[in-house]
């Protein structure tokens, strides 16, 4: 289940590079201003390294840097860790990027534009694919981020949150963001039929269908005559509704087997 | 910032009401099948609060029913702890439930189509909307969800993590499925336009862009008179991009007076 730590000894190495042979293009990097609590900079690193992003700077750290409960809670993303940058100011985080956006909770403070996670990560995507360098600022853990960090972004992230129920801390945020990030940067889902599932031909079908009539008939299944052509239709709907493979229907035809010789041989 | 937890002593009320007068409407149930440890079982449920969801199932939780981390964790959720339901075994889990999805990061183990969260999302919401009672799978934290489990099914959802550094846990999974129900379920984001937002009139734009022409005549900077209508265009284009509001346009026309009048004052 996706609870597994998969570590990929060799992950560090791919993410790291950025010659163009690594699996990971350019991507945004993550701001997080006046992180506290060690363990969500490293609750951070691993939302990251789950989408694929690597590139995370850090401004004042509360705790200072390096953060030894960041590194453990990164577990296998101490590559985000240690390459991690710490600056004094958000502006100098920032200085070389093009495009920036902050995720807050209070959309309505800024005169900026405000975006869902999808349209920020398409808006990222864009920049980027453009040779833009991106980043996403998200607060700390206490107020997040004050205004005047804000005001260094040309748009603000907004997640649809339970407006009743609203807490998300700093990993979730992250993750959030990364996985959008992940979706728009065409990241292919896992989602893709098993070879096992590739439907059965019409023809396998209908013969496998034809192999259950002939035996039902013998049966006597079909009495009295002038239903059958109604019941045969459910039955073949029934079935094709399954939209069975080709080693199922040949499975089933080995059931229809056995049915008729266990009943013959009783 | 989104770390901010905002607590509504109403919303407890809100969720748990099915009247059809609460605030959430029908959504589908997570269920944990044999989760390990309280926190997770409370990460799940704020997770799931934070986007709306409240059903919350549990088979077999290793350490029994109730458990205090799992409240504690929860934190505000603790509405969705206290209505939680366990059970002896997934299939009595998902009996009432015409629609269940499993989440897996094992896709190809089992004949069953094979979504993302997205789809899964909107599949759950289809079928919701067609008055199905739907649930989702969620694994233990040790091995995830066995085959067993999954056979209960009728789609797998695959979350399209970095397959260099899959590891997520039950909060994080629970998140992102509960984000993408939130999605789908029409949530609106907060991504709406600030008041203040509103951009201002061609009219007032003109006025505006009239009056620092106007000025800059004045003090001579279109000097020599061919390169005028360039440099004007220019300069148009330049406050034009940036989509100027009702406020800022007379914030800026107060700009322009200061700085004449501070240059007469010289």
């Amino acid at each position: 289940m996706i609870d597994k730590t998969i570590t990929n000894p060799q992950a560090p190495g791919r993410v790291a590079r950025r010659d163009g042979r690594g699996t990971l293009g350019a991507a945004p990097i993550f701001v997080l201003v006046e992180p506290q609590m060690g363990e969500n900079i490293g609750a951070c690193a691993r939302a990251m390294l789950n989408f694929g992003l690597s590139g995370l700077r850090l401004v004042n750290p509360r705790d200072g840097w390096p953060n030894e409960r960041a590194g453990a809670m990164a577990a296998g993303a101490t590559i985000v860790i240690d390459q991690a940058q710490v600056f004094d100011a958000t502006a100098d985080a920032i200085a070389d990027c093009q495009y920036v956006v902050a995720t807050t909770a209070r959309p309505r403070e800024a005169l900026l534009p405000v975006l869902t996670p999808n349209e920020a990560a398409n808006a990222l995507k864009k920049r980027i694919s453009n040779g833009e360098k991106c980043a996403v600022l998200f607060g700390g853990e206490r107020s997040g981020l004050a205004t005047k960090d804000v005001v260094h972004a040309d748009a603000i992230v907004s997640i649809p949150v339970n407006p009743a129920f609203a807490s998300l801390n700093l990993g979730q945020a992250a993750l959030l963001i990364a996985y959008e990030w992940a979706i728009a940067d065409g990241r292919e889902a896992v989602a893709v039929a098993a070879p096992d599932l590739m439907p059965a031909t019409k023809e396998d079908f209908e013969r496998f269908f034809g192999h259950l009539i002939e035996e039902l008939d013998r049966a006597g299944y079909f009495y009295p005559e002038d239903r059958r052509l109604n019941r045969q239709h459910k039955l073949k709907a029934a079935f094709q509704r399954a939209g069975l493979t080709e080693k199922e229907v040949s499975a089933l035809r080995g059931v229809i087997k056995a049915l008729v010789m266990g009943a013959k041989n009783k």
